[in-house]
Order: C-alpha cells, then sequence, then structure tokens
C-alpha cells in the first residue's frame, strides 16, 4: 500500500506540473469537455432523425476527432474533413451509378475493383512529404467515405438524401468546435511559433552569457539550467513545423496578419539549430582554465569571454526584438563589438609566436557563432519590415 | 497546356522517386486496398445485421484507421482500439444504468456532467508525455465511445446487444488487418530502426573519411553526397522514437527475438547525433588549407586526416557490426589507432613552441568526436551481447 501512495502522490505531481506548465491544458481539455457536452445534448433532446441518431453519432464523431490543441489545427482538421466528404461523396456516387449500369452480376465485382484501386491509390498519396503534412487526415477521411458510400448499396436518390444528413451534421460538429476553439480561450499556433522562436534564441543567448562570465551573474542553481537549456532546442524541430503549419490556416489575430510570414520562422529555427550545434562543441570546453596562466593566455581569455559575453548579448536583444516586432537596433553594435573583439584574437594570434594554449579551442567555435549570428539577423531583418 | 504537361511530367517523376525509394510503400498501399475490398466484400454479400449495414460500417472505419505502414503500428493502434472500446463501453452501460436511477429529469443532466468530466480529464491525459506517446489513439476512442454509447439512450440490454455486434465487426476489421499486416510483404519496425541506425552511422563514418582524405577515393560528384549525408542524422529523433514504440508491439521475426532492448537503438540515436553536431562544427573547416605550409602544419595536418579516417574507419566498422549483429572486433583497433594519433598531435603541440596554424581548428573536435566514439562503443557492446 506504502508503494501505491507514493505512486499516487507521484501522478498528482506531474498532473500538477503539467497543468502548471501550460496552463492553457487545462482550458483546452475543459473546451473538449463543452463542445462534447453542447453536441451531445443536441441530439439527445433534438433526436433529428429516425432512430438511434445515426446523425448524431456523426457530429460526435467530427468533435472528437476534429478539436485540436491550436486553432489552426482545429481549422486545417475542419478543412480537410469537409473537403474529403464531399469529393468522396461525390465519386462515391459515381461508382454507385456506373455500378448499377453493369447490372445484378458486374455490379459488385467493378465495386471492389474500384474501391481497391481508389484505396491503393490514397495510400500511396499519403507517402508524398507535402500531402502527408497537411492532408494526411483528409486522404484518410476520403478513403472512408468512399468505401462506405460505395459499399452501402443504396440506390443514388437515397444516397443523396443521406448525404445531405450527414454532412449537415458534420457541419454542426464542426461549426461548434471552431466557435469554442476560437471565442474561448483560443491557441494559437502563430503566437506559440513567435513565441518559440524568441525563447530558443534567448536560451541559446543564456547559454552564450553564462558561458562567458561563470558564475558571477547568476547563482550556481540557475547556470545549470541555463547551460542544458540549449539540448531543448535541438529537438523544437518538429514542433515548429507542425506549428506553422496550422499557424497558416489561422486568421488575423494579436498582432498577426493572415499573410505573415511563417516560413521565415522555419529558415530562423533552421540557422538556430545550426547555432545551437556550434554550441553543443563549445559547451564541451566549459572547463578547460590553462593550468600555467601566461600573460599571452590571460589575455585571450579576455578576449573570449568578451566574444561569448558581446554574441550572448545580441541573441538576447534579437530574442527581444522578435518577441516585441520590432527592428532590433542594439543587435547590430553588440555584434560589431563580437567581430571586432575576434578580429582583434586573430591579430594576435597571428603575431604572437608563444605555445598554442587550450584557450585557443574556445575562439574558433565563437567566431563561427558570430558569423552565423551575422546569418541570422539579415533573416531577423527581413521579419521585423513585414 | 505547356505549364500542364510540365508539372505532370514532374509529378510523375516524383511519384516514381518516391515508389523506388521504398517499393514497400507501393506493397503498403495495395495491402490497404486488398484489406478494404476484402472487408467490404464481406458485408456486401452478407449483410449480416439490419438494414445499412451499421456494422459493415464499423469494420471499413477500422480497417481505414488502423492499418498503419509497420506491423508494430497495427499492433499497437489494434491494441488501443480494442482495449479503449471495451473499457469505454462498459462506463458507457455504467453510466446510462446510473442515469436510468435519477428519473426522467435527473437522467439528460447527470450524463451531461459525466460526459463533460470524462471528456475534460481524458483530454487532459493527453498531454501526458507518456501516454501520448503510446495511447494516443486509444484515449481518443476511449472519448469517443464513451459519449456515443452514453447519448444514444438505449436500455441497458439493448446497448449489451449492440456492443455485441460491434465488437464483433470490429475484431473482424482488426483481424483481417493483423493478418494481412503480419503476411503479406511485412514491413517490420524493429528491422527498419535496426537499419536507420547502422545507416546513420554509416554516414557519419562516410564524412569522416571524405573528410580526411579529400576527393582522392570517390569522384567529386559523390563528395558532396557523403559530406551531406550527416545532415539527415539530426532529424532522425521523431522516426526513432515512433519505430522503437512500435517494435516494442511486434512479436519476434527474422533475427529479432521478442525482447530485443530497443531503448538501446535509442541511446545509441542519441549519441550519433551528438557526434553529428561535433562533426557539423567540423564541416566549417572543410577548405581550411594552411596558407604557407610549414614543416610544423604538414605535420599536424597528416595527423588530423589519420585521425580522421581511423575515426571514420572505426564508426563504418560499428555499422556494420551492427549490421550483422556481431561483436565489433576491428572497430577497436581502429580507435586505438585513432587516439594513438590524437596523442601525438597533443605531444607535438604541447613540445613545439611555434605559431598557431589554422589547422590546430580541426584537430579539437576531431578530438573530441574520438571521445565521444569510445561512448558508442560502449553502448554498442551491450547491444552486440544481447
Amino acid at each position: 500500500p506504502g508503494k501505491f501512495k507514493a505512486k499516487v502522490v507521484e501522478f498528482t505531481e506531474k498532473t500538477k506540473k503539467i497543468g502548471q506548465d501550460d496552463p492553457r491544458r487545462i482550458a483546452h481539455s475543459a473546451k473538449v469537455g463543452l463542445a462534447l457536452t453542447l453536441v451531445s445534448f443536441f441530439y439527445y433532446f433534438r433526436p433529428l432523425y429516425d432512430g438511434f441518431g445515426q446523425a448524431g453519432m456523426w457530429a460526435i464523431l467530427t468533435v472528437v476527432v476534429v478539436f485540436e490543441y491550436t486553432v489552426g489545427g482545429t481549422l486545417l482538421k475542419c478543412f480537410n474533413r469537409g473537403f474529403a466528404t464531399l469529393l468522396a461523396g461525390a465519386l462515391g456516387i459515381g461508382a454507385e451509378y456506373l455500378a448499377t449500369l453493369c447490372g445484378e452480376k458486374g455490379e459488385p465485382v467493378l465495386l471492389g475493383i474500384l474501391v481497391f484501386i481508389l484505396a491503393t491509390t490514397s495510400t500511396f498519396m499519403r507517402f508524398f512529404p507535402s500531402i502527408k503534412r497537411r492532408y494526411d487526415y483528409g486522404v484518410l477521411i476520403f478513403i472512408l467515405t468512399f468505401s462506405l458510400v460505395a459499399v452501402s448499396g443504396f440506390r443514388v436518390n437515397q444516397i443523396i438524401q443521406l448525404a445531405h444528413q450527414r454532412l449537415s451534421t458534420i457541419l454542426i460538429g464542426a461549426a461548434t468546435c471552431i466557435v469554442i476553439s476560437i471565442f474561448i480561450c483560443p491557441v494559437w499556433a502563430g503566437q506559440d511559433l513567435h513565441n518559440l522562436a524568441s525563447a530558443n534564441i534567448e536560451k541559446l543567448a543564456n547559454f552564450l552569457q553564462v558561458f562567458g562570465d561563470e558564475g558571477s551573474v547568476v547563482a550556481p542553481k540557475d547556470v545549470k539550467s541555463f547551460l542544458h537549456g540549449y539540448k531543448t532546442v535541438l529537438n523544437a524541430k518538429a514542433t515548429e513545423e507542425s506549428l506553422a503549419n496550422f499557424a497558416c490556416w489561422e486568421p488575423c489575430h494579436g498582432r498577426f496578419k493572415f499573410h505573415h510570414p511563417w516560413k521565415q520562422y522555419l529558415k530562423i529555427g533552421v540557422l538556430v539549430r545550426e547555432c545551437c550545434c556550434h554550441i553543443e562543441a563549445l559547451s564541451g570546453y566549459r572547463n578547460s582554465k590553462p593550468q600555467v596562466p601566461s600573460e599571452f593566455s590571460i589575455k585571450i581569455h579576455q578576449l573570449c569571454v568578451k566574444i561569448s559575453l558581446e554574441s550572448g548579448k545580441s541573441l538576447n536583444d534579437l530574442a527581444a526584438a522578435i518577441k516585441n516586432m520590432v527592428h532590433p537596433c542594439a543587435t547590430e553594435t553588440h555584434i560589431k563589438n563580437s567581430i571586432a573583439a575576434a578580429n582583434e584574437l586573430k591579430s594576435i594570434l597571428e603575431s604572437s609566436s608563444s605555445l598554442a594554449k587550450p584557450d585557443l579551442q574556445e575562439i574558433m567555435p565563437a567566431l563561427v557563432v558570430a558569423s552565423i549570428l551575422i546569418d541570422i539577423i539579415k533573416c531577423i531583418e527581413k521579419i521585423s519590415e513585414s
């Protein structure tokens, strides 16, 4: 029993943490519950069509399947569902009509062949990366609806009546989802993407600043979390892509227009991850202090610290600029500073003839980081202008 | 029309490429078509239950939704679907029973509250990472079935009869999927994961070997693809995780036992990606030849080439060892060689007092790579023993 109690405690703490990490998750759960209850009630009190509420079932199914965490996701799925159902329904009716022309015996054979062909090609279509990304769900619904309609064995006029019912229920379900997801505590994929981009840059900036100025600015406890923050950046690719995908579907909200250049965020993401890779390589040298501090090595060390701090500041500035959607002005001076420091370092190395110190390792990645920063700047400028 | 023709040509070429990249995709598409046609025929010829084939619809729905590319994925989804349907059905019947006790007026209110509570908690559960990874689909089905059963408004004995029909049709659909996916050209997630792990290591090995021995071994055309191969390694995380997830569910096949340590592959994946990061940092220095080749810099260059080649060989060996599931024997000698070369390099640097050459940049990451290699070896040994 003690073990069980420990598990329960652990579970509640986990739950609390997930809720605190993002309170919108609780709101989202409640929203799904609300949408489902509303649709259920609607059909419970008004069994619009005959019997069991065949139709009501479809509305519930739509709500459960379509409701996504972000507004863009919900809209994309609704569109997919609606369009695929219409197209597949039309094709299904056509197939049914063709099949009746073939007479009693030919009908099932022809239908079987058609179902096979359509299911095979549609499934193959799902392997196309561009279709997979956006219309995966739509293709699934297409296969489903087509086979259902084709196999149902109804006459054409019966099918049209059924299709009318089916579509209206799906519409009710989808409309409920859209209204609730937009008007009650909306979670905008675009906003999330925006925040993610600036948060990721901020993490890298934190690392560089802590790396440069070990232990003097922040408490030792924070150092570790700062230093490991960059690791999550590397794995943000999938999240970024799906968010950008959803964001295209969202209407204008907050400070974002409808044609906000969401793809720019992906480009930034790629650059940030590249930068992150260099930081990963850099992180191995964190504790490599020169054993015998000569004048030369101290000078190099100071310059390294300066480069690291300055590039950290410039990244921080960039993050703030993205967050507030303004043109980054202070960034460029910081970058200039760090480039100047890097150049100084180079000239010192070239002019001196002393021993190669382990410090040297720290410099070069920092240089690379600085050069990547310049690339990022170019990219950012495009965005802040838009 | 010319434009349209160009698009058609482009499309067919794309299709060809996708088919050629992995011919199993075509087989998979045909398998889905076959399963769907079989199930459709079954219900077309034997309208087992009353009317429209309400039941047949569920079998088709099951096939469309459950059939995944890999065997493990299909099994996992079938399990999810079956288990969630049973649990939700039982709870739904319980809710219905409770509601009838409350009388005419209390019934819809109680049902609404119950649906709301269950939908909210279940949706929240989906945010737990561990549940999201494995049982996301199951929770979805759970919400769906529970609301359908609770809202249907049937008496309890009617529901049990309906549940019997529903379950039998789902079973038929699921069984068709499982049989077809296992016995006709099976795609094993475990095998894929295994190949992916060795292919990724091989890509890194190729890079290191080309990096070390620029332009003399392979044709210039291949160089580029070899050098960029490692970039895909960085993005393989999501694929690896889902494959490992599916692989747990597969019965023994080929050279894999049921309790194959799939998690080891994920650990290797993490190490490989870390190594890949260092390679990314390394790749910036590809064309950095010393302008004034002194005796010292030439010596360093030779050692760098040696380190790079030897670590490349050891990685290649590792990849082969994983592929054939044998203990990597030649690997250790290669690693010893590269470590020896790295030590030599260190001592040269320490003893000499000449200028720091740009070559130095190339060495340090190589050292890091070598040290990570040793970590990987440790991990591999565990696996090859299992």
